[in-house]
């Protein structure tokens, strides 16, 4: 998700303004929003504390509840108990190992994540990692960080800044690696 | 779905008379429909904006409700928000990556979708367009174009003309490319 | 589902007197059953047809209700909506394509039938034909045809003669097919 | 599940004593248990019987309410229906074929079977013989008949023995097959 | 799950204080909370014991109610049905053959349990230990016996630590193997 539509050459979430003051005027923030972050143990990287300091970025209106469960399969339970105290949207964090039975979790997590946002209507933005995404550790490191930064900006978005996404609609972003960019529509 | 019954070389979408007065004469709409919309930032292709024009070409009687997500296991939380915001029917629009783990994820984005439909009662379209299922990037634009159009005509027809589309009940109807045509049947 | 314990060389479905007075007298059916048909534009057979057409050769006491969906992914958030207009069982017809990701449409299809008849309580019978199953298209057609008819028969036997059905319980049938047949047993 | 703690040779289910007067004394049974049986016609051997024939022989309190239904993607409504009707417990006795599409119909199946169970909160105990199981059709009946009746012991355990599973717990109990047996630890 | 953060060497379950004092003191527990073991008769370990043992070791605050079932198709109905006993967490332990039709039991039994915890909004921690994860029976003996309890200890910190668990967010915990740890950032 690197190039917004109008942002030609760094990462969406780092060029913003930090806290930028206009995105969430203090005069129409009634109720503070409450944003949800599950992360695992399993995990190599510790990305709540990369999405929390994300979203402190992005803008405020928000508290942050956070969460910690031991692996991506518990990542949909964590997730509908932080819907239970009250979040209006989660981030589920987690990273997937490199093993066949690892997709086969994933899928499993995956399940439990879309049943419970198709029980609750509300968001839980998963943010998953996979071990083989990257050829060392610096690099995976990297990509653990970037990828839930921006999907970080993307939940800040969702709440905050709807106008925002919508405007990056089409437009091929891709969390944590160089963005697709949009087709050239040759229309006959 | 290229080729409906009455019309044999056009795209059915195309070929309909644009906001036809006879679809939906205003007598009988005591009510608008409100069809909602949700894509993704992920796709390479403006989806949302080929369905609205198409929507509006098919005839009148609905009002649009949009909403962009980040990527494909969104649409099923998209959809649910948006019918709790009113929608009768919601077109969910994505593309899926190359990628083993992208075929993975529509898996995912499928059993959401169903999920929320089973529990709603009501249709989310699914437009999907895998990456790979054109060898180049003008003729993707295309694929997204069309298949985008002939699904709002389908989600248009299912509100407003369902005598139409029981009309090509068991005709080999393909969104996006050449219909596969109804099979000859030599009863014995 | 060919040979059904009584009768050896034809189909089930055909050999059945038709509107057999016997199977469903007037003077039970104080409420006609409502059996909801729904099936695809993208199947390349007029499978509801078919199936509404055994229907009534199996007998009587039911009215039906047919409504039609773009694909396979349409078909469980149709079965629904023929449940909540008063349907006692759904016929979901289709058709499944041969590349891979129709494979993977038709495990998200199943996963939404399975979720409404999980969440209604009553059947649908997913009648699914699978366009590599036949090497033509005349024996495909074939196929269609007699796949609909016979789990039209089923669902007949479920709603007005469950001990039909269940006098072929272990027999091995195959609908569309000749049957397996039951195993014998060689019990030591 | 061939040998229980207690019993070093022959099959569990076979050498207790018929209709033990001892594992469910009248005194105790305020109300019979209902278990539901159901049961497809695709099968080829007659599970439904053997499981019925198996659970009088493990003892008594309950009564059995049976259901045919055409194929394994339709046990899951099967047994809502028979818990709707009031079982405490349902047995779905299926087979599953050799190809691929068997497989994936397997999986939709179990999915509808834990949906059930999820909802519902009482046991399906889903007996499946895969086709390939066997190399011969002999060899098959046999396994359709071992591994029905070793379940059925498992449901009359689960209602009215749990002490007997639970002292089973962790023994490698194989349904229709040499259990695998405990392993022997060598803590250091 | 071998290194937490503060204990470089052993497994992290063996080196806490058996029952410590402080982790839970008796004046703050007003009600006992309650924990669920399912556990099968499929495993070839007693996983249950494991846990049991373990959970006391960990300290005190609540009580244990265990179940067993056949096998993990299984596990979800006996969790649902220990939460509607009052559970307040469960563990579910089981055992996954090394056969491809194991692989997909697996998956069916990841979607009940996911499908419980969508619905509950409690954690169901799954302990699965697959065959051919270890080359002999002794080893596979003790992964079994140290997942277990290293998840033992995760199901306490859970309901009675959540700081303990947050302490090893992003740290590459193993439950059962050593861990992975944390990844090196060198953040550019």
């Amino acid at each position: 998700m690197a190039r917004a539509p109008r942002t030609a050459r760094q990462g969406r979430a780092r060029n913003r303004p930090a806290r930028g003051g206009l995105a969430h005027p203090a005069s129409k923030a009634k109720r503070l929003k409450r944003i949800g972050i599950v992360d695992t143990s399993f995990s190599r990287y510790d990305m709540a504390s990369a999405a929390i300091d994300e979203l402190r970025k992005q803008g405020e209106g928000f508290t942050v509840e956070r969460y910690t469960v031991p692996g991506i399969k518990d990542l949909a339970a964590g997730a509908r108990i932080l819907f239970d105290r009250g979040c209006d949207l989660v981030m589920a964090l987690g990273m997937v190992g490199r093993q066949p039975v690892d997709k086969d979790c994933a899928l499993a997590a995956d399940f439990g994540l879309q049943a419970v946002q198709a029980q609750i209507g509300k968001h839980i933005l998963g943010v998953m990692v996979h071990e083989e995404e990257a050829s060392d550790e610096a690099e995976l490191a990297g990509l653990f960080d970037r990828r839930t930064r921006e999907h970080a900006a993307n939940a800040y978005d969702l709440l905050f800044r709807p106008a925002a996404i919508r405007a990056r609609a089409g437009t091929g972003q891709r969390e944590g690696f160089a963005d697709a960019g949009p087709l050239k529509v040759t229309r006959t």
